[in-house]
Parts: C-alpha cells; structure tokens; sequence
C-alpha cells in the first residue's frame, strides 16, 4: 500500500524523461520548419555561465541513472558525454529509459535507510544521506530542475511546448 | 520503512518552499545592490506568452497546497493571487509552508490508492488518478516546474544563484 522506493523512482524517472524526449521532438521540428540549425538550441544558454541546453539534457538523464545506481547498489552503463545533436540526444534518453526498465524493481525495495554517498560540486566533497532522503531532496529534484531547464530554454526559444508536454507529452 | 504520502509530499514541499524563498531573497538582495526597480524581476517572462515570475512563484505554492488539500480531503486556504512585490511573495511562501506545518500527516497516509480528481487546463476539464500517482506525476513536477522556472528568471536577469540554492538554500 506504502510507496516503495522503486516506485517512487524509475515509472516516475522513465515518464518525465519520456517527456523530455517529446520536448526534444517539438524543438527539432521547430528548427526544420524554421530552417535554422538545430545546434543553435541545443547550444543555447538562460545565461553565458550557465551550462548549454545539450548539457541540461545529460544531467538529467545522469540526474536518474547514477541516482538508482547508488541506491541500488548497481552499475550504471557509462556514457561518453559526447552528444552535441537532438539526435544524439534522443539517444541518450533512449538508452538512460532502457536501462532504467531493466533495472530489478528489488534492487530499490527496502533501501530507505541505507546510507548513500555522493559527490557535491566539484571540489571533491561528498554528502550523505539515507537512500529516502537522497531519491526524495536530491535525485528527483535535480532530474526535475534539468528537464525543466531543457524546456525554459527551447520555450525562450519560440519552441511551441506548454506545461502538457512537460507533464505528460510523452504518454 | 517504506515511504508514506505525508513523508513524500510535506517535508519536500516545506524544504523546497524554503529553497524558493531563500532564492527569491537573493533577487531582491540583487535588485538592491544594482539599484533598479524589484518588479523589473518580479513581472520578468522568460517568453511573452509565458507567466511572469509572480505567477511562477504563486502557482509553485500553490501546487503543494492545493495537491495536499485534494489528496488530505482538507480545505486550503484561499490566497487572493494578488502578489506583485518579492515581500509579498514572501509572504506567500510562508503562508503556504505554514499551512503545510499545520497538515496532520494522518490525514495523507493510507491514501496511496484514493481516487482523486482535479481540473486540467482552463476548459472545465477534469483527471482522475490514485492520490500516489497524483502526488508522484502531477503535483511534484508541477511544484518543481514552477520553482525551477522561478530561479531560470532570475539566473538568466544575472543573479547569482546557483544550483546548491535550488537544492538546499533554505537549509
């Protein structure tokens, strides 16, 4: 009846990524229809020290992988941070969904009170928390604050996406 | 052990309303310091046709509020959606944090499999899910949607906040 640690992470991390991955679609068809390069997007910055719109979409795809992998106890497939295209993008979200549904719903259960040491910034430092604490003030959050940057700057951009997209354009 | 609707949703909502309010102290602080006019920051859109940071700001409180209300069964209180200035704002904030605290987490556990409905978009329409999938894929992203858009306003108008305020500011 409670909510256990795997359903409160990966249908929640595959729907919002899925999401992502329809607003990705409305900012690549926008730059075709336009006719200007699609590398303008995913380039773009809210601010000149403020990471790209590519980076966004890395982090919050990480944001969910490495999150399970360090509650789980698991491996998570590495990435090579390479992606500068929608299309290698896309990718990158296809293969962080992929792995997360492949991931056993057990290897989650039961974790709320393991400790869970992670890195913070990057000087080295790291913190820890209970695996509860961590998926509920630190993973989600951070997996939501990267997609809805990804969106912030595709609708600076003119991109024609609204809050439906972001909630539920992937179903 | 495992996690509860009123641990998923009353101390997450509090520490996130509090990370927005430390945030929102720093775009008045920046306002200050360079001498312009607050409600420059305050009425600021990321797109003409988006909601200005007053509205971000109200709609995140608004979120939790009216998420727990509909999930409790409880009866919120009514705000007048009046806010312009960051002391109203707030204001509001701690209204809503305050009305949070009050919430009895009797009144959210057991309500896993609830049904719950609530309005979608502004055409009367109305959705109905189990109060954990509200409160995991609707109210949470909807919460961190308008938080995050918050601080892209003020990143992007050059205040300096980073995401170790989003994440824990108000700590």
């Amino acid at each position: 009846m409670s909510i256990s640690m795997s359903s409160a992470s990966l249908p929640v991390m595959q729907k919002m990524l899925g999401n992502l991955k329809h607003i990705l679609g409305k900012g690549l068809a926008h730059a075709q229809a336009r006719k200007f390069d699609p590398q303008v997007l995913t380039s773009y910055r809210l601010a000149p020290d403020m990471l790209p719109f590519t980076r966004q979409v890395l982090i919050a795809c990480d944001a969910a992988k490495l999150g399970v992998a360090r509650i789980g106890g698991l491996e998570a497939p590495k990435f090579e941070d390479k992606e500068t295209t929608f299309d290698e993008l896309l990718e990158r979200i296809d293969r962080t969904v992929a792995w997360l549904a492949s991931v056993p719903p057990a290897a989650l259960d039961g974790t709320e009170d393991k400790a869970v040491t992670f890195p913070v910034g990057r000087d080295g430092a790291t913190r820890t928390m209970t695996a509860e604490d961590y998926l509920k003030t630190w993973v989600l959050p951070n997996m939501y604050f990267h997609i809805t940057t990804a969106y912030a700057i595709l609708r600076h951009n003119g991109v024609d996406v609204g809050k439906a997209d972001y909630l539920n354009g992937g179903a």
